[in-house]
């Protein structure tokens, strides 16, 4: 718990300084100082350049690549701010790509979900902040209170502000597994609700998947957490099309965009493809999608979050 | 770690001694001797009537009706057998109620399906041995080992036995979260596959549920993690039936039926409600049925679970 | 640790919601909103309807019938408070059944006091507050802090206003282990004491037993800590007045009254059956022993320990 | 948990060598070899000779004077034990003498028993073997698995072998705190029963005690759990002759004699006080003694649990 | 963390009143009353004598002999603050004498500097304030946030003071694991810098000794983290002369002094032996030593340290 | 513990497949096969091809380059193995770079050797063993049981066996820290000792350097606990040979070769430098450096103290 004098301080990891800065900027202050070096044996070495004793601190990182640098740089800036007495660490984790890793669907796995949120406590974080993990189940990997916000605020009001009748759209899941996410949106939009089933495969064929509900004729909104080499999207789009989709547009939450991503969504029959700065998405990769990639910026969301956190508002009240 | 001369003992709390004893019929072991009763005050003590150091020990207990005194009877003793010193303490949850609480779909309420992981292993437990947990992810709310089993072969096997045409017909999910476990069943049954969306209600309308995907002259199979007081149940099928479905059999591995559910079980026009003895249906309620309810015994493969737990076998092997 | 500006706050749960709102009463505030329901599988579910971040939380919950449900419920709701934010959660446990398991005086069973004690601290409460627990030792089954208060004064207060030459009575302590306790009310009121050897029998008697003390033509007092079913309590009496004790007070801090109990009272030869309100007691109970039942309030010692809980006050002040 | 292939290990610190010799001689093994040290800054440093991997490793040391020595030993041990690889290692504490310290009976005091009761399990310890700790409640500060050994059997074996007519006589208790140990062994010699109320004092004077129950005439066997300086020793025979005693045995399990024990008991009217070996007893106080003090070995007891432990028979079954 | 309205309190131990208090009087506070008594069977015990509910305590304790007193009596000031409600504990101890046991140079032992960082924290410390810790990695066998002072500024400032030309002299180190520790304070001085190498010996000679380094004809610091018999310092000095030095002056942060010391020193052939004084250095020994031991003070340090721990500033920014 | 049935399982990471590969050759098994992948998104995961339930497992992994991912693939091969219900996890980690991180030399920087070592206990790993970490204190930064092998015997022998005259050179640490190791290398040579004083310099000249000790006319032998870009080295080898130096031969147990070590080398006036395979060194290496790199393997000793773990035998036997 914080006193009142605590100071709110928001430090950054290497993997999105970007968000970081325009969190600071909305909150009206300044990054802190710190510093990411590696040895010449490889090894991370983090030093802050300010004190941070009895502060409120906030480190933002996200888990995009190279992710286990990343991983390992926010543990050791857990760890070295509560060494430096640091009243409070709140781990700000915009992206948290391990969410994927849930449930054991293999024997001899790692639930890697889990097994990360327990590092991030080992280190010594006291809570976290985070948002769109892959499944809300997540969300109970951490014995820390944690923060869940949602990017599907921000998606649906771009939605209604660049799509004519959106409300006769339809939102398309693209594996079952998103249909929650799917529907809460389609809601949200008034609009119709679609699914591919992924598995589903007939005796004789592998790859035909069945799209389950009616797109014909329709603006498609193709919904997902995440976007990385933008291969079940591709077929998702073509599903979506074959099936007689007048338009489509896609919204995420997380835009990785890894190996050939950016080159099939240039390729892609698509109005756009949206995601919000959870992941850094560089200038060069908008230009390289032919001005297909669009961001979102959810700065204010997490700025919004923070300063709740910090002055013990409440954070749901953020979201009603 | 188990040494071999480490005897192999099932205890079993009060929720489901059936289920405990028929899985020492299949074991061809003795069911241990311990005793619950309660004090005046309404206290549970549990008292175990043998020596069990250095044992290998399996306590059954289910998490039903009444829930708090199976969670409290089941952590009594575990923390007994422990602290009389037994080698190993096994957890066996044939259902384990609380995993629907898997998310904060709302604010300032408990995960409490981590909470209840929390207190299983503050008890003392060794490891978990439980099956068709709500969501999959619950698996990772445990830190200790958990093996999951499912009950899909014994309700495939069932429903390829006992229905003609089996695949031919569409196993309908009931909500979009169970679209997994439906599609994972209708690959095995060679089946279609539909689903309800369960929210998605026009302006005007709050009751009204679209079902997505075609049943119109076909069999349909509505499978479910658990039925309680079967409300949703009753939806499902009507919407079946009205969607054109010819006939309508029903499978859960957790039949719970609580409340009115034999009643509203015993009027609805389903061919049979099927669920496993992971609770315990006792004889009246299937009478009250109309002879509707059929249960399952998975005895079988928990007790090949523990055999294979004890001796160190695969038991991921057991369902391939 | 809370700065000053964290409010404070009482919920309660279902046990002695009258306690609760009186404890408000005196403190002058309002009790805090929150819900429990039951799911239709009988899991509970908890929700708090006000934010409660940063605050310093007390949870009232007193450990009576149904006992595991009173547990679980104030495990969901420590659990909740904690991952909704609050600052510091302090469970608020009039009456903690379980410190009557407190020993292995049979192989084989759980010190459940203990057991329950972690569970308390695996759901994350920080501090405990309760009254009179069985034996003073069970307050280093806590790792947390725990404020043990006392309902001493209280008693013997109200013996000191009610009977007249109260100083020339006898506390008679119903079985060894209350000695202690009897032994301290003894001194306040500057009377006798003597107590019941209950494991005491001849050769071949297994009924008899002895009361070692003096009690012919004096008022005695019975103390105790709780009373259930009352059945040891018609046993003391009887002792008593066999040898010849003039009249028999009855003051205990527990007044649990479980099955026969009320009953077993009306048809007793005392002058009144006093406890304080740790455990509510229903006024249909106090009808139907025939106006033996009082109550005595400890709402006011428990509302000036939150208080100073709160503040930082010394809490061992209030009792010197 | 132990393989069969795990050898039994005994080492002794250096608070009582002889009964872990002892122990070992019964056992007909060697004691193990280890070797502590003081540096010159009075570090202590403990040495094991001999590998003890994967062993089931027994430490033997009594928490006798200079007691904080022998538990930092006892902590040194077990931590070395445990990262040279023992398979198991339990704390052999024939006398916890922390366990006096057991509730918070003033203020801002620490539950010492409790403090302890930590520190071995923060140095690793696996198990317990404990003998007649001062309350049965301090069992239940250890998470660990504690075997709690008694030497009532031995002291009632003891009075009656070696006092004629014991049934006829009487055990006093000499504090009310002590009453359920001098009832246990009252009904085992069959005998009767007496205490005293320490506290209980007229309005002018206050060392005046009152004794409760029938000494006149009689043996009076005076049990208690330990002796430490002899004080309340004195007054208890004192207070047994002045009502008219015959003769006085003492029977305690810890016979600590600190400071003027030996002188007082030397200058003594009673037959002989006598206690285990749990606290090892020189000849030259036995001598100073007049030849009162007697001693009686506890080692065949111990060694019989430890034996138990090891083979995983149950510990209780000796008891019986 | 600390509101701003915790109250400072600072407690002593037994080891070191006298730093306490000087330490108190440089912060303008009065030390905190508490009182360590033994009871008759050599336990500890400690009572807090006024409330320090929601303070912000300071406990200063150097593990001097006897050192095992020394550690649980801290253990237990700890522990009863913590459960006296404390706000915070942070844990002084000028003189951590178990960092010297920081690895395992044999077998079988423990690292006794890990081991007793462990208990600490077991106990309930939350933060820990030390001085020139044997090695600086023993820094690291704590979890909780550490403060690690150092001597060698008062050191530096005392020769610099006090030794005319002292930047033509020489640090000596006498072991090659104090090299970095002379090779900063020789940096400070701006002097020459020499190590002896304990473990070089011919094949024929056991005992001697390589200086390496030249201090032919000049002023020898000898420089180390603690004195306790002298015997290494003997041979330091000795060898010192041997190769020609000029005049040997002697400073080391610890002055623990045991055995032999004082009257070794008396017969030295060195201008002063030099320590602070967070081991209490009486009177008495600086008589005997005939006058060569010297005591600088570091209570400044220590109380500034406290101040902005307690504060929140910067205590790095103490050093620069 | 295990039993003596658990089968003796070693997987290896991706660091260094050929030392794992080697130390099954030594051992006579088979490599366990596992396998491990990246996700489109980055993140590592990691399968087990066989049952590891109840198998006694060694995982080997250095944490060489990349270093975050060497140590995320260990830690998830952990989790996975503890969760597929592995009786014992070893993390055999031949190289572990973070124990250079193994004091606070900076203000808020992390203790990372600490981080690291608690991390890999989150994962839940039993035991380590590791090889010449930087200092020997790092040992203690581990709960878990720890051998600790020394390459010293490997390199010893080599130089004994290629270098005539061996006992005639001088071992040079190339900085204060290397002393006792230089040390304790040069009293197994019988050989003289020198060190090379890093920070000392002039008031004018910063990379001015003392080597302190005699080297002129003499072999000497650099020794380190690991070179990376060796730029250490070069000065090292310059200042010896500006001193006189015959020959130069260097050898330090971790080759890690980064940057521009390679080509460094290729350069140097050395005779060879001579690294172990705890981080493999490609053929390409050794060409590069014109063959002046060398390896020792440390696979025989590896798998001794493996095999010696796995049956219970001493470890440190293997070094006497």
């Amino acid at each position: 718990m914080l006193s009142n004098s605590s100071p709110l301080m928001v430090f950054s990891g290497q993997s999105n300084c970007a968000l970081a800065q325009e969190i600071c900027n909305v909150l009206g202050t300044t990054l802190g100082q710190s510093e990411t070096q590696k040895f010449t044996n490889d090894n991370l070495v983090v030093r802050y350049k300010q004190s941070l004793r009895e502060a409120d601190v906030f480190i933002v990182q996200s888990f995009s690549s190279p992710v286990s640098d990343s991983i390992m740089e926010l543990l050791l800036m857990i760890d070295a701010a509560k060494s430096a007495s640091a009243a409070r660490v709140t781990a700000v984790i915009p992206y948290y790509s391990y969410a994927r890793s849930d449930k054991k669907d293999e024997p001899r796995i790692s639930i890697a979900g889990r097994l990360v949120a327990d590092l991030i406590q080992a280190a010594g974080a006291d809570r976290v902040l985070t948002m769109t993990l892959h499944s809300p189940q997540v969300h109970g990997f951490f014995k820390i209170p944690v923060d869940h916000l949602s990017a599907e605020v921000v998606i649906a009001e771009h939605l209604q502000q660049t799509v004519d009748g959106f409300s006769d759209g339809v939102v398309l899941a693209p594996d079952a597994g998103d249909i929650k996410r799917a529907s809460a949106l389609a809601r949200r939009l008034d609009s119709g609700l679609a699914f591919i089933d992924k598995r589903r495969t007939s005796d004789t064929t592998v790859n035909a998947r069945a799209l389950i509900g009616d797109v014909q004729g329709r603006k498609v909104f193709i919904v997902d957490d995440e976007i990385s080499t933008a291969g079940s999207l591709v077929e998702a789009v073509n599903l979506a099309k074959a099936n007689g989709a007048d338009s489509v547009h896609v919204a995420v939450t997380h835009g990785v965009y890894t190996g050939p991503a950016v080159e099939r969504i240039h390729g892609l029959d698509v109005v756009e493809v949206c995601s919000t700065n959870t992941v850094d998405v560089p200038y060069s990769k908008i230009e390289r999608s032919g001005g297909k990639l669009k961001t979102l910026s959810v700065a204010p969301l997490f700025a919004k979050a923070i300063q709740h956190i910090h002055t013990g508002e409440s954070v749901s009240a953020l979201f009603e």
